[in-house]
């Protein structure tokens, strides 16, 4: 009489989206704990949390030419005539910032410490590290007309300990600063270093070899003015180190001596850190073209190939508009990709299955009120506890905890003389316990993350 | 030289979207607050997460008739030929939930308990309460073939506890079942009850007399029959006593009984929780015709007008298909309803406007590391921490940490002979203090989240 709305009607639709990655829970709970690691880290160094729509007019998005094809439109199914945007989904949480610093300017406080972790949407060729739906978590610093150079200064030290604090293996924060580069070439006599930024940004992949070649034969430059180019690019120093490295190369240029300085501040405010985890390399640039002084980058130990998972930098100015420039400087974390390599590949993985810490035995249908209590009693001291739903016998109770994980099973008194009694399922440890006491040992509370091997 | 990509072009757009509310970071503090709670509770009673993708197959989405001319459709800007599916953002969880359970049936324990908070998207018409983009959290526990009444029994008291944890005033937990309903139908001679449910549904908004006169006049029954289901549906008791109350009624039936029994077990183990927080309430129907036993709903004193925030019910099949049905019972948190109500209407906000426990001074440019240092000591211990940016005096730095409402400032020694000391912005007092070991008050240490008035 009643009909099902919710069906699935044939075997075909439910075969997964590809670039739309889908999680066990127990996978679940590594990628929540990844990110509450994150949002706990953000907020630790004051950061305010920001969650946008979804959606920007198509408009705020096209304006980037060079995505505009992995842009995905959003539109009514029976839409009308009063629908007056065209919308798509946003593809980074960068424009969406740059939108809402300007609409809601005149009721935020410079400078504007936010960090936002959202999904975001690109219509990409799906391959391994590349989603259509993913994980983003940034973290950024907006000034009103200016921004200190003290936030570029204290952003490794927070991409450090936010590496630290997730479940990889250790990662080196690399930090340049764009108008070394640029200045470098001014100094060269070139006013457009596009073409050699997108040479050495191969370094990596292709090697010093190759990439000389193509200084030499692509953008038509001499030996001798590439094997400076590639001078710069190879330095990579713990320290301040790197200026006099750079002076050596007897290039000369303002813009390049602001930037040598700003470099020093960034990388001489990072002395506090463990020796290493913070390096000046000269060869990084980041692909896109907003970013205007300092630029972020990090790699993992053993998964260069990844490529870097939290990078960023400084820019002039987020949303131009009426009024004062908006510069900024912020890091993203591609948390998917992240998880896609090391969850994924089983690398990390959760404590347990589930949530729950104690499962509550039901010893009779008629002693369930007691069974109830009792997990009450746990959930009310931050216990998670549930109470198993048929009174079948132990052995299958027991199972049905083992088999998720679950540490404990509670066995509320059921003989006359007979107390409550708790059994550890690990040990196979059985104890005299009062739910109103009982506590599990700290790490058993709740599930925890680590990496496996 | 380095264009700015993310520019906004023109004033026109950044108006806010009709229908996609965005908060101040100081109320997403609040949004962020509030999901924390609800999954807490959830994780207490070990329900496992999930998130699926925002996305799914647009097939999937209008096999609902009834709620097609509000999907939102997702479409590739610039598309390809490759693409094999037309997709559409979900407009609930619950139809995301039958397509992943079908779909990794084997991968899950049952009986399959989860949660999952996630955003949805309707192409409705806003107004208040009503929004385009929302949050919506829903708990659901779902069987392979068969899933006790126990978990229908459990589902009020977690929705006593979670409305509890929320800062809203007192709320009362409504519950029925489809049965009665029906049986009580079927009892008088009708086998299509629809219409009768549909003016009862009524009652709240027109009154007992309005309803009356629709069942007369519109779906022609008898005033005499119009009198035992108006009957019916003033029934409402805090225990076991409606049971009593439906068999004065007189009128015979199968499902009519069983509905009856099934009530009165879900409310029997309702009797734990305080005297009146769970009704047993024969009017509630919950329109969406795929109930088909216990049915919820709650209401938040003063705030009827707001329907239900809290409701849901047991289904027969989640995903019809091929193998075993999968029986389930939930309810969903209309979260940004809520919100929209409460935190929109300034009922509820956060102590302070960012994370930041204590603003440490900057007492001057040269003495910035070791005001950094602080705040790393601080940090370490769990105390949100940040360094004001600039050696200003310490008035404006002072009123720096007063706006945003930072409880504390740290002022890091600058004398020979003086140490540090931390002032409370409160209550004015300045003490000596040591990063090493100072603590603030458990209050005090992150934002905290109540109502106001």
């Amino acid at each position: 009489m009643w009909k099902v709305v919710v069906a699935v009607s044939s075997r075909s639709q439910i075969t997964p989206l590809s670039g739309f990655p889908e999680w066990l829970p127990e996978q679940r709970m590594v990628e929540q704990e990844l990110l509450d690691r994150i949002r706990r880290l953000a907020e630790l160094y004051g950061f305010v949390p920001l969650e946008t729509r979804a959606v920007e007019p198509l408009e705020h998005l096209v304006h980037q030419g060079e995505t505009s094809k992995e842009i995905y439109t959003v539109g009514r199914l029976q839409g009308d005539d009063e629908e007056p945007d065209e919308l798509g989904l946003h593809f980074d949480l960068t424009v969406p910032l740059a939108r809402y610093v300007r609409q809601f300017r005149g009721h935020l406080r410079f400078p504007f410490k936010r960090y936002q972790i959202q999904k975001v949407w690109r219509g990409e060729r799906p391959q391994e590290g590349r989603y259509r739906e993913f994980y983003q978590a940034d973290l950024d610093v907006v000034g009103d007309g200016e921004l200190s150079l003290h936030f570029d200064a204290e952003m490794p030290g927070i991409m450090h300990e936010l590496l630290a604090t997730l479940p990889v293996p250790r990662a080196t924060v690399l930090v340049s600063n764009r108008r070394i580069l640029d200045g470098f070439g001014a100094g060269l006599g070139r006013d457009d270093t596009t073409e050699v930024v997108r040479a050495l940004d191969k370094l990596d992949k292709i090697g010093a070899a190759a990439v000389r070649e193509v200084l030499c034969d692509q953008v038509g430059m001499r030996e001798a003015e590439a094997d400076r180019w590639l001078g710069l690019a190879a330095i990579r120093t713990p320290d301040t180190g790197f200026v006099d490295e750079v002076e050596a190369l007897g290039v000369t240029d303002d813009q390049l001596a602001r930037g040598v300085d700003e470099l020093a501040s960034v990388v001489a405010a990072a002395a506090a850190l463990p020796h290493g985890s913070v390096l000046a390399d000269l060869h990084i640039a980041r692909g896109l073209d907003y970013y205007t002084g300092t630029v972020y980058e990090s790699i993992i130990e053993g998964h260069a190939d990844l490529g870097s998972i939290c990078s960023g930098g400084r820019y002039d100015d987020l949303a131009s508009g009426d009024g004062r420039a908006l510069p900024g400087v912020g890091v993203s974390v591609g948390v998917s990709r992240l998880l896609g390599r090391f969850l994924g590949g089983g690398a990390i993985a959760a404590s347990r299955a589930t949530p729950t810490c104690v499962l509550v035995a039901l010893v009779a249908e008629e002693t369930r009120d007691r069974s109830a209590a009792t997990a009450r009693e746990l959930r009310a001291r931050g216990i998670p506890a549930e109470v198993f739903h048929e009174p079948l016998r132990f052995g299958k109770q027991i199972r049905h905890a083992d088999r998720r994980g679950i540490p404990f099973v509670w066995f509320p008194a059921h003989g006359a003389a007979d107390g409550d009694s708790v059994r550890d399922l690990r040990s196979g440890d059985q104890v005299p316990a009062d739910a109103t006491t009982w506590k599990p040992p700290e790490r058993d509370l709740r599930p925890t993350v680590e990496m496996v091997a």
